[in-house]
């Protein structure tokens, strides 16, 4: 199943999509009931726009997790703010202080539920599904900022999307093949195989210190090369079984100062 | 006004607290209306448990803001998993493998709208208003994770409390004397005015790349000295404007592993 999440004219819903249509649905992540609760309503795709698949408490991603040569360091965790999270077509804001910035394709874990007491054989019970993420990060505020705050943190820095695919089997997961694409560069193309740890194994560490739950996102780092981005130009994710996610990328709009003085006292 | 979250017969609400009632209020941090619109209903403070203040979707903490020395370096933030939030009197789990584990007493902001735009003689307009935290931090884990996540992230490593102030002035904020008490430990006693950047510089500072909005909590370090948890013992930080946080401190549970193998194919 494909589960989106789409502003349309009445409102923003969840939705299961299927043949050009929105089936609305409830709130997959709300405590309580079935995942995929139809709500008996729909609206064309012509009609909706789809949003960030979910709207998670927590995004977090691995640092180092490219190939064999990964597997000699510990696995290691970072956390990016939720709000950083935008969906397909939305706009990458690119500030000038950012410097280097690149676009890192990634296959990214939609959980269903937390992590605890899971064992690599049942973590995939607390899998809802999966979707493509672009770990946007600028390589020049990560070398100033060993706790890379600034250098993955910022507004617009997480796309994700277009939906979450919920029928991946955990080994066509841990074998996807995500292609990366900016602007006239070579493409980059790489499969998750190439990850230093899988799915599973990801998890299960996250699952040891990490307070996690559902409509949290785990982004599993990227297999293949980073690509740069400018201003004015474009970054699109494809993988054949989640579809393509692509973002444009520019220079923020000037931020007006907030006019007036301060108000003394209290807020 | 002291805004709380309680926990009473018929659910969960936020709620104004005055002369030992709680007098009802809508979601002080949703969009739109007035920031403090009772719902007409009370509850005796006797029939209620405060929870944490504020269900935040973004934590940030200063690192290293103590003292004038710190002020040589760089301002620099970290990310807390906003589901490390814990209330008065929940219990901070202490795993063995987090090793030395310290309380930091903390004064924190909670925030009302975003703070782009914002400079120093406006940012305190972005404030909803104030309570403490504990920012419980394993050293040992801090020394083999540069990144921090695991020696902050925990499941419960961040106590908030007991309420929301929000008639505290800015000048009051940066001169808010902060007492932790840790079991038979000496207590350690600091103002905020020893922080090596007060509220309206983090702010400000915050405000040039993190995208933070309303209910989002920010820790602005700790003046004082920490003081090391261990389990059966209690952590409590006092201020006289803002009340006290106490929370038990113990081993987590055990926990169980999911029984049954995985399925395989579609989760």
């Amino acid at each position: 199943m494909r589960i989106a999440r789409i502003a349309h004219a009445s409102g923003i819903d969840h939705a299961l999509l299927e043949d050009g249509t929105a089936h609305l649905i409830a709130d997959p992540f709300s405590a309580g009931g079935p995942r995929v609760r139809p709500l008996g309503r729909r609206v064309p795709l012509g009609q909706a726009r789809l949003l960030a698949p979910t709207q998670p408490r927590t995004v977090v991603g691995m640092a180092h997790n490219t190939g064999e040569e990964d597997r000699r360091l510990p696995p290691q965790a970072f956390l990016k703010p939720s709000r950083s999270v935008i969906g397909p077509h939305e706009t990458v804001p690119l500030p000038p202080a950012a410097g280097h910035v690149d676009a890192e394709a990634e296959l990214a874990v939609v959980l269903a539920a937390p992590l605890d007491g899971h064992t690599p054989a049942t973590v995939h019970r607390a899998v809802f599904g999966y979707t493509l993420a672009n770990d946007v990060t600028s390589r020049d505020l990560q070398d100033r900022d060993p706790l890379w705050t600034s250098a993955k943190g910022q507004a617009g820095f997480t796309p994700l999307g277009p939906w979450i695919e919920t029928g991946l089997s955990p080994a066509q997961a841990d074998d996807l093949e995500l292609t990366l694409r900016v602007d006239d560069a070579p493409p980059s193309t790489a499969s998750t195989a190439h990850l230093a740890r899988g799915v599973a194994e990801i998890l299960v560490h996250l699952a040891g210190y990490l307070p996690l739950g559902p409509g949290d996102v785990v982004l599993t780092g990227a297999p293949g090369r980073p690509l740069r981005l400018r201003p004015g130009g474009r970054a699109r994710i494809d993988a054949e079984a989640l579809g393509t996610l692509a973002n444009p990328v520019a220079r923020p709009p000037a931020r007006h100062p907030v006019a007036g003085l301060a108000t003394e006292g209290a807020p």
